[in-house]
């Protein structure tokens, strides 16, 4: 432990994505607990693919993170200084605690209380992706036993999720991904009936070979050609779930690509946003269900770690490079291995 | 009344909007009903927008016509030979008998019965069209009063009575329409709160005036630049109910247009297509409703109406010019006056 405050600050707005030069690490005093605050030590950082929305000036569904301060995320740690009657020393929660070593928060900024096992959970499969993945299949998508489900981002921290979940529920799963180590994965690892690589496959093909009675429900987490290919294969009242646009490097200016209304109407297909901070009151029974579906072997995640939070800066810009390989932490205290690979 | 049966032949699959040189109007003898069958004469005949879909090759909700056959149409009649015991001569019958004078049916073909006075309603605002704006507001819509509600194609025989059933059900209502004519008419019979001249204005820059707080029901029946403009102005959780795209004159190649995605997960909004023939289990209470907010008086429309079956040609591509002024019919038999303006 360091007496030091480690803080990764936005200092520089992107364009685009936001790469290792648009933050700076500052060194600051830990802060200590007002009346009615909480002082945590963050163990684990989340990188999310979403932050390039929170850091985009651009209109979005939080407000932009203001230049010069704390990067937005969530963390997950151990309360260390407790002047809040509902929370103790050691008590272990997670949060919106941002990309620094300590956090001086009230209990608003707490998502969940976790444990010291599920520290890393709480921020992905037991948190925001797996939570993520359940409610948007189940409340937009309405998955029924027998139904195809593809999904984008296959392999990763929400895609295998909601591949794995659409397969409990009864679903034919067909997975997209990069790359022949995440193809293999998607088969092997999260059960999906096939998988496509859209780097080295046609997309549109290998959908009419192994969807070729359409596809029922669309996971996208991407956006993009890859989305462009899948339209076409719907399949009559089919619904789009509008998870993430990862594919789509910027929206100034504003991409275009084939026109959907085509496709929806002559399908009667639905395609719809989602975002987990509306369903908040929904969040703990997901983590009960999800921890269920763990705790009998039929979920399984990955997590890529990666220690210090020097890797803060460039972790985002990593993401997107499609580095990774499950969900991405930065780990500030602890060693142990992360997933349940 | 004649004795040939004149009948209007798709002879020729256009490209894009079908003109009067893709139909051939052909004499036939009056065909006889045989056993179960009965004979119309047809008294109306409909155009509607969606036949440009009908008859593409392309993927569509229907099979294609095919070529050399009698134009697919709506239309109304009288029973004038009947083989079937649940029909008489005399009856009012309103379903698909094609573009001709005469037509041999089964009873499957007729969507509902109607009378002498509604016969060209059956055809509008008491059928398909008034139908249509219905279901798709009420099924997909979902409005509740004060919200806000924008129409395209709004003085149309679709939009029209989806402005004037929004309104009725409390919502603000905004209109798009071509051309002062339309615009004045949405203002002043149809009620709308605020038009907008497609033609004449900035959509975009009307819309954020009109609609400051975003629209939260888009009852799209066009598709194209005008949708364009619209979709950054929807409000959280908005609605766009895809009914049509009557501003893309053809699908191949495919149009493209700005990607949609980011604001639908941004405001978490919904877009969904919507086809009438999906909700025929509906349709008669809906015709119901329909006929009470005529009688009250709270829903016009307007017809268009064009004498004899040589204007059967061209009346589809009148219509993709913008040259009718309401649900436009071809009239066969009576010389009455059409709407309720």
């Amino acid at each position: 432990m360091t007496d030091m405050n480690r803080q990764v600050l936005l200092t520089l707005r992107p364009s685009g994505i936001a790469q290792a030069e648009n933050f700076t690490i500052r060194e600051a005093a830990v802060p200590a607990a007002g009346p009615g605050e909480l002082l945590v030590r963050n163990h684990y950082l989340s990188v999310e693919p979403a932050m390039r929305g929170w850091i985009a000036d651009t209109g979005n569904y939080t407000k932009p993170i203001e230049l010069g301060s704390v990067m937005r995320s969530l963390a997950s740690g151990v309360v260390i200084e407790s002047r809040h009657p509902d929370y103790r020393e050691g008590d272990c929660v997670s949060g919106w605690f941002g990309w620094q070593d300590y956090a001086c928060i009230t209990p608003d900024q707490i998502v969940q209380r976790t444990t010291a096992s599920e520290m890393r959970a709480s921020l992905g499969i037991l948190g925001t992706n797996g939570v993520t993945a359940y409610l948007a299949l189940t409340l937009i998508g309405q998955p029924r036993a027998g139904e195809t489900v593809l999904v984008s981002t296959a392999a990763g921290a929400v895609g295998s999720a909601a591949g794995q979940i659409a397969r409990i529920l009864g679903c034919r799963t067909i997975g997209i991904a990069g790359g022949p180590d995440k193809v293999s994965r998607c088969i092997g690892e999260f059960g999906y009936d096939a998988a496509i690589d859209y780097r080295a496959q046609d997309v549109s093909a290998a959908l009419a070979g192994h969807a070729p009675d359409g596809i029922d429900i669309y996971f996208d987490n991407v956006a993009g050609p890859i989305s462009d290919a899948v339209l076409p294969h719907l399949a009559l009242r089919a619904r789009v779930i509008v998870c993430g646009t990862a594919s789509i490097d910027r929206w100034t200016p504003w991409p275009t690509g084939p026109r959907v209304e085509r496709h929806l109407l002559v399908k009667r297909a639905r395609m719809e946003g989602f975002v987990i901070f509306d369903h908040m009151d929904r969040y703990q029974d997901a983590v009960g269900q999800l921890r269920t579906w763990i705790s009998e072997g039929r979920l399984l995640w990955r997590e890529d770690i990666l220690d210090g939070i020097e890797a803060c800066p460039d972790a985002l810009a990593g993401l997107y490079r499609g580095e990774n390989d499950g969900k991405r932490l930065i780990r500030l205290v602890g060693d142990d291995a992360g997933g349940n690979q």
